[in-house]
């Protein structure tokens, strides 16, 4: 695999300006060393949602060591009117020193579920939560989303095509929380270089155009990639492309893609079509603005694989899960806003996951205060950074396969009901005091 | 204004594999420099939406120099299986050498506009796909939702808050989109730097709950922000925060914020106290998941900026605007995918939009063929790109000062049925021919 690339930008400046102004308002009134624990969960899961995948974590702890201010950064603030010097001599002296820990990444969270808790001076904490916040709400939104489709898609592999319905960077990160709930590959090349996302891809509808006709661009293809490449047959006639597929490639053809139309009558119809021509093996793969109902909907259909782009880079109807970034503890007490409709619970969480004895998830047990253990009980808030030092020494290929694996663990204790796609309650009885 | 700062990533490698393979195909039969046209275009608009805004031109015209494949980049390849030494070879020498045109950036669209067309050999112009649709799909869902905030808010400014619920780079981009449609200004620092969009912010509920009483932590901003700052006053009990904020700031106070709660009532509520108290020019600034509709809901109240964050950066509802990226002519003959569903026209289209005699459009007139000029056409395609060269000198902020400068021209030509926030049809007559 590649060696680890950073990722692209300095981070510093991906932050909202008022953390600034608060840091420098707390350095004025001598507050901004007052040790201070901030909580990062969601007030609810959206539109019914039965649970949701924690994502970002492993980008956030790549990031964290680069967030810094250097002379470019401290720049650019004067110019746009930060000057108070007090803040500038601050910001470029600032290195994150507190301790963050949270749920691991790939982990399922639930409404109130403390996903991370930093643990630092005011000053340091509030610094972090924009980045903390724009990197676990995206890669989570994506993950909760592609979860589903890996659950409606069984066994089926599904593949992420989506780079081109999001941002250009967004779909790398995207890309990543896919592979990470199980997704076989990307189309995406960056997502490849930079956390070892196995990449896919054959051709498109422009590269039969290109050609004369269908068998031209056809021969050109398998002369390139191979037999085992997949063909898009539906450019023209699908029964013609079909049969063209199989005359070019033989009865050894890896695959043929369907893009449109209805795709359950025409992956029935293209399997009768392979098998008549002996292309018994030759798989189908579907890609056509598919979602999770769309994949529920194909299962009795012979369909082999799943390729998903707009839903799952734009989570499905949920882009953003809505987590928050709190303030739950000051100088060792709990505090927490009290106005109307926004109030939230003061003081640092634990959780832990309760199993029946079948090993089955039975509740997320949430409270500020001591939690009494019982039997299959699993503590699910892990260190991340003590003082400042990111603890694990994981490379991001690393990070990414071990969250991919914790994820696998974590939902197969999941109860059956929680599989369904409808809306509903939370998987888990939520026990919070 | 800062110095133009590049943005972030070397783009190559933000691609689907697929457009490698295809070149890498198209190489090896020699169809690869074959003269082709791509056209960049929505099928529909989201949502019954009325009119769709173009966004992304000026950050893909930045991208497009640094659009390169260097050693590193072809060595991630080759760990990815593309080892195929005649693509590696012409990929090393990759420039892009073609011609770009499209409409203005901060253009309004319809279904068929051609927003962007790229005539190229075949190899260079599918490689750019990938990126051209991340960028202007992004971007657009964004100006597109945003315009319809502003023009739910009439004269009020609108604020940029949404970095936390999405991508740390995507945030970036939100920001310049916002601006671009008429925005004030943006609460991230980067958007600040890289463009010269205004950033503003003071300061949130942590930093009230950090200090021992809401009133300290009043003193405390004022002291360093001023008396023209905006105190947030709805962490404990509003009508307490907001003499509370009077008393620190005195009647001079530059604004309140209210972040919670039910909106048009507080507001009012709010307006009358803060007359009484005498501060009779303090703002009250509203933010609390924010739409377009909400921001309607607000017309009758007091209210004098709307902040504006989820709904604004996930396109409220339409996260991305579907544009497609499609070969339409090669070797100077239209072609087009033929077979169900997603039919699309080929052949190089124009496109002008035709105006009333009071200056009022009327048409998007789009068509393959030569358009017969009326009085008061107004010719939408612009060249952008020739022969490989950037056509516009203009610095990353200039080009979003003028793309601003020009959406605000073009939608004042909107007949007034263009700005109902209810589903409906286009804003003006499809004439595509």
């Amino acid at each position: 695999m590649s060696t680890p690339v950073a990722p692209p930008t300095h981070p510093a400046l991906l932050t909202d300006r008022y953390e600034l102004t608060m840091v420098a308002a707390a350095l004025a009134d001598d507050t901004a060393d007052r040790p201070c624990v901030f909580e990062v969960f969601a007030r609810r899961l959206p539109h019914g949602r039965r649970y949701g995948v924690l994502a970002g974590t492993g980008r956030l702890l790549e990031a964290l060591p680069r967030f810094r201010f250097g002379d470019e950064e401290l720049e650019a603030l004067r110019e746009q009117g930060l000057t108070d010097q007090r803040l500038v001599d601050w910001l470029a002296d600032f290195r994150f020193s507190g301790d963050i820990e949270g749920y691991a990444e790939g982990e399922l969270f639930f409404p109130g579920s403390p996903v991370l808790t930093v643990q630092a001076p005011f000053a340091e904490g509030v610094l972090l939560e924009t980045l903390v916040l724009s990197i676990l709400n995206h890669d989570s939104a994506i993950a909760s989303a592609a979860a589903r489709m890996i659950a409606a898609a069984c066994d089926r592999p599904c593949i992420e095509m989506g780079s081109r319905r999001t941002h250009e960077e967004a779909a790398v990160a995207a890309a990543r929380a896919a592979y990470l709930v199980g997704f076989a590959s990307t189309s995406n090349l960056e997502a490849g270089r930079r956390y070892g996302v196995p990449t896919t891809g054959t051709s498109a509808h422009a590269f039969t155009l290109l050609h004369d006709d269908e068998e031209a661009a056809f021969r050109a293809q398998v002369a390139t990639l191979g037999t085992g490449t997949t063909l898009l047959v539906d450019t023209y006639d699908v029964d013609e492309g079909i049969r063209t597929a199989v005359k070019v490639a033989g009865p050894e053809l890896g695959g043929i893609r369907l893009d449109s139309g209805d795709l359950p009558t025409l992956a029935t119809h293209a399997r009768q079509l392979l098998d008549e021509l002996g292309a018994t093996k030759t798989r189908i793969v579907v890609t056509s603005d598919l979602d999770e109902y769309a994949i529920a909907g194909l299962m009795a259909a012979p369909v082999d694989r799943y390729g998903v782009g707009t839903s799952l880079v734009t989570g499905s109807g949920a882009p953003t899960v809505g987590l928050v970034y709190k303030l739950v503890e000051r100088d060792g007490n709990p505090v927490a806003k009290r106005s109307e409709g926004k109030a939230s619970v003061g003081g640092r969480k634990n959780a832990v996951r309760r199993h029946d004895r079948s090993g089955t998830a039975t509740a997320e047990v949430i409270s500020a205060g001591p939690i009494e253990a019982e039997d299959g009980d699993r503590d699910l808030v892990v260190p991340l950074v003590e003082g400042g030092r990111v603890l694990s020494g994981a490379t991001p290929e690393q990070a990414l396969a071990e969250a991919r694996a914790h994820h696998e663990r974590v939902r197969a204790a999941l109860p059956a009901e929680a599989w369904a796609l409808s809306r509903g309650e939370c998987a888990l009885e939520i026990m919070q005091s």
